[in-house]
């Protein structure tokens, strides 16, 4: 299907229009002003001297640039003044600073000039991809081509030290993103050299001598060869989505076929429940298959967020609801966690479980875990303003059409004006459990039932297409109901680290207990598989939490070993949806509980 | 009570006695052999010259000297002309080549004069420990008094640079072991500089300003005033040890009392099943009270041998059969494990759970778990000459007396030539569960009651004391019945790791699975709390392996995550001594099973 962008679809009410508002009016100036204070701003003055406090840093430019990316989104459908001027004058600053021949990297021009194209692992490519990105953005939102047109001066240079006269002293990024960067490019442009420029790096990749090539950067193997998702999860999700992009543009079978099989291998055995990937922070990457360790979970935000880049990337190539039910999963848990409820503060990892009682101290300092409360700004800062950027796009999410028919792929109070086709959803989920969907425009209506769902009605006769309920459509409305009851959730055995565990999640919402409601020790409680539980929206969730009649085991002595297994008591659990952990202090976390 | 040395008991048979024969025979030469090959012999010649292959290590002179200490209490009950030979052999290059002032030491004499006494961390006063327990031990073996002699000399100059002129760079060793040897220095010449000598070191112990001083070696506080274990797991046990030893001798409550306190923490919350201590690799140490993950337990052989000698410095403080219990636990798992079958290899480290699966390469090499086979050697070879002399001493752990009371703390047939008191003991011990002892000399008779067991019959009328069935002595046989029915256990809640888990044990054998028996996926079985199981001897391992009517699940899909929880159906599992585990080949490995 084609998805429908951003720049057609206005969301009007309910939990994600809330939290693109928080974002709009707190995530993104707060990210701004963290930026601001840590000289990542001032770094685009390009007048820093060796003594300096603030040195730039190779990764500055593409976090600058992902929060353009996401305040031209929001000015696209909120016009602000105040955003604007903030992106013009950064705009003005890099068209100042633009070296004559296109290059342009805060770090590489001002810190070191000499390391041009040197080092493969540096991020020069990365950082252009994002900039590129922020360029199309700002172009859709505002018009305004300045930055487009020092991107285009770029990418021309960069096709000429790459492709025309292979000068760099490597061939293909060390850190992938410019390979969908050049796509959008392409697609806003009409310009095939993008395309082509694209397509050249993601064939190169792997397939010839190269600097510091390994499996970490998805360059031990061409990219058709790759049949497993290794090394640097956010890396691989972005040559993915590029591969996916191009596989799409160019019809190119083999290309798509090793997408579908990536895809495979990511969400059938190394995703987690929440939709978080990436299990180990050691090259902050994917391991084996079923390795989902939950304390140690690593799982970036970003890595979410660029796991919906891939499944929107592959819907486009296949009507299959799985994809977006893949980015449904991610959405509302693994990259909704990222940011507080507040919306000033984020997480990098998103651990599936906090023992506050692990975290001792050795001799070599403190244990590698995920930490415990979201700060307002990191280092290595990737993940802010990815979350400025998602939550201000999740227009692209939720419409596609192929053919006459129209695709309904998320739930949200939204409008759709898709030029012939138009749409109206009224909906107060993941809250709610009906959905009125009024469409003209579309011959038929294709509405996604969510794999989470085991009961719904649709007020017309439809039939089942990979995973939707495809109907003709009058123009009437349409409506669905899903049952929403909270359920339990087992994970394939070869997850040994979930065996004989449970996991509850309302619609697509995951749950979690903190100690902060239920005390400590929260490995004692177990859940019926056929468990009770009552409702009580929270306020400042915005979402329900969940009170279960659950058992918690009790020991019968001090002993550490005995030969009698602890009794089992009646105790009430309470739960929150996972997102929204660690808002509250420090806090031991459970995603997976014991069955009884 | 007065514990027996193994110079008054003679092992006769059973499971023990084999393992003490094997050795004899077979490692300690092999131990010898792989010293010889890797230098460590040869550096005994200090005949090292820079750019040689073989440079001698900090650690090398107390490998050696524990292997002497163990081939000493081997020619003590069996002479052997060629141990003697290679015994002596080292002697006599330790007299040629200690220092005019009584200092030796292979590595600071040879690579680093000019290191001596410099660097706390750097083992030397460990290794002077190591010497001394070899010293005494071959004194009491052979009657030669020539390594003693080298050793008072040694001594008395530690006395002098440490106590009487505090010129060392540092005051108290950075790793401990000294403490101990000392006393046993005492004990056997009967000089009190030895035993005040040890008191100044324990004592000064995290009492001053201090060379690169940490809890990871115990110098955080004055040792009266700790009260958890923490830091390398070995070098608090051997300093545990030295404690109590100072304690008893000197009647010293404070001291005495911290032991204690130590003792409970270190076998009430820090042990595992198995008598394993030390969980983590980072250290070799102790973390929190109840973090015993499986699958990462560093667990080295040498702590649950420090264990041991801990238990048994106890036992002579208090006639309390919790000592002897933990003494048997590790004894029979924990060190056990640390020797192959074939009594030529070794594991430093023993964990409870091996999944070959989740031995990934990351982009930094290989995650830090324990090994899965057994090497002959090691860089750090302490373990396997700790092996040669605890197998070759377990004479020391069996029988105590304190006034006309005989203790018999372990099941091992056996023979006691206490003077006075004289005991045989008749058993098939941990196979059989009838243990027949008859005593003259004493006036009662007092058999431990282990932990495990929860059905017993004695042939006579007793009284239970701290564990101990105790009972008037007439000469007769008494005879003792354990039942040794295989049986659950289970882990207090506070170990997370093992909610909801059991582990079955067999008298005092803790029982595994491996998947060279069960297939892969052991984490699918479940055992039933009341399960059926038959018994088979195995003739490799010497003891009886088991056959238990289980469950597995199985899952109804290959989904990642479904809203059915797994199938269960019936399953044979076959369980192996966990002592036992990695003699056939690369193997997948499980103690904690899930309970039915």
């Amino acid at each position: 299907m084609k998805t429908y962008s951003f720049n057609q679809v206005e969301l009007t009410g309910g939990y994600l229009f809330e939290k693109q508002n928080l974002n709009r009016n707190i995530t993104i100036p707060s990210v701004y002003d963290r930026f601001f204070e840590t000289g990542r701003i001032k770094a685009f003055n390009f007048d820093y001297k060796p003594g300096d406090a603030c040195k730039p840093h190779i990764y500055w430019d593409s976090d600058v640039a992902k929060w353009i990316e996401g305040a031209a989104y929001t000015i696209r459908n909120h016009p602000d003044a105040s955003i604007s001027e903030k992106i013009d004058d950064l705009v003005k600053k890099i068209k100042e600073n633009q070296c004559e021949d296109g290059y342009f990297n805060i770090y590489f021009t001002v810190v070191e000039p000499s390391g041009r194209w040197k080092a493969r692992e540096k991020h020069e490519l990365y950082c252009a991809g994002h900039l590129m990105e922020a360029a199309v953005a700002y172009a859709e939102a505002s018009g305004k081509r300045d930055l487009l047109d020092c991107m285009e001066k770029y990418a021309d240079y960069i096709n000429q030290v790459f492709i025309v006269e292979k000068s760099a002293d490597f061939r293909t990024p060390g850190h992938e993103e410019i390979e969908l960067a050049l796509v959008r490019m392409y697609r806003y442009t009409g310009k095939k050299k993008y395309l082509d420029m694209a397509a050249y790096f993601i064939n190169t990749r792997g397939a010839v001598e190269e600097q510091k090539a390994t499996f970490c950067d998805q360059s031990h193997l061409p990219v058709r060869e790759q049949n497993e998702a290794v090394g640097h999860a956010v890396r691989a999700l972005y040559l993915y989505t590029g591969m996916a992009y191009v596989a799409n543009e160019t019809q190119d079978e083999s290309l798509l076929a090793a997408c579908k099989v990536l895809w495979e291998d990511v969400t059938k055995r190394k995703m987690y429940i929440t939709g978080g990937v990436g299990s180990t922070n050691v090259g902050e990457a994917f391991t084996t298959a079923y390795d989902l360790p939950n304390d140690t979970a690593y799982t970036e935000t970003c890595a979410a967020i660029a796991l919906m880049f891939f499944g929107n990337a592959m819907l486009a190539t296949e009507n299959n609801a799985e994809y977006a039910d893949v980015i449904e999963r991610a959405l509302y848990n693994g990259v909704l966690s990222g940011l507080s409820v507040d919306g000033k503060k984020f997480f990098y990892t998103n651990p599936l479980e906090i023992n506050l009682s692990d975290r001792y101290e050795t001799s070599h300092g403190k244990r590698a875990l995920p930490i415990t409360q979201r700060p307002a700004i990191f280092n290595c800062s990737c993940c802010p303003p990815n979350v400025n950027r998602l939550l201000a796009s999740l227009g692209n999410y939720i419409y596609g059409h192929d053919g006459d028919t129209l695709y309904v792929n998320q739930y949200v109070a939204s409008k759709l004006d898709g030029g012939d086709v138009s749409c109206t959803v009224e909906t107060e989920y993941p809250i709610g459990s009906t959905v009125k969907i009024t469409a003209t425009g579309a011959g038929r209506v294709a509405v996604r039932i969510p794999s989470w769902c085991r009961k719904f009605s649709v007020n017309k006769s439809y039939v089942s297409e990979n995973g939707y309920a495809v109907m003709k459509n009058d123009g009437s409305e349409i409506t669905v109901t899903f049952d929403m009851t909270p359920t339990a959730n087992f994970a394939n055995t070869r997850v040994f680290r979930d065996i004989g565990k449970l996991c509850i999640t309302r619609g697509p919402i995951v749950y979690c207990a903190e100690s902060v409601d239920n005390g400590a020790y929260l490995h004692d409680f177990l859940i019926p598989t056929d468990f009770i539980c009552t409702e009580q929206i929270d306020e400042a969730f915005g979402l329900p939490t969940l009170n279960i009649q659950a058992f918690k085991r009790v020991n019968e002595s001090t002993d550490l070993y005995s030969h009698t297994a602890p009794r089992l008591e009646s105790a009430e659990l309470k739960l929150i949806p996972y997102s929204c952990f660690a808002n509250r202090g420090e806090t031991d976390m459970l995603v997976w509980f014991f069955a009884k």
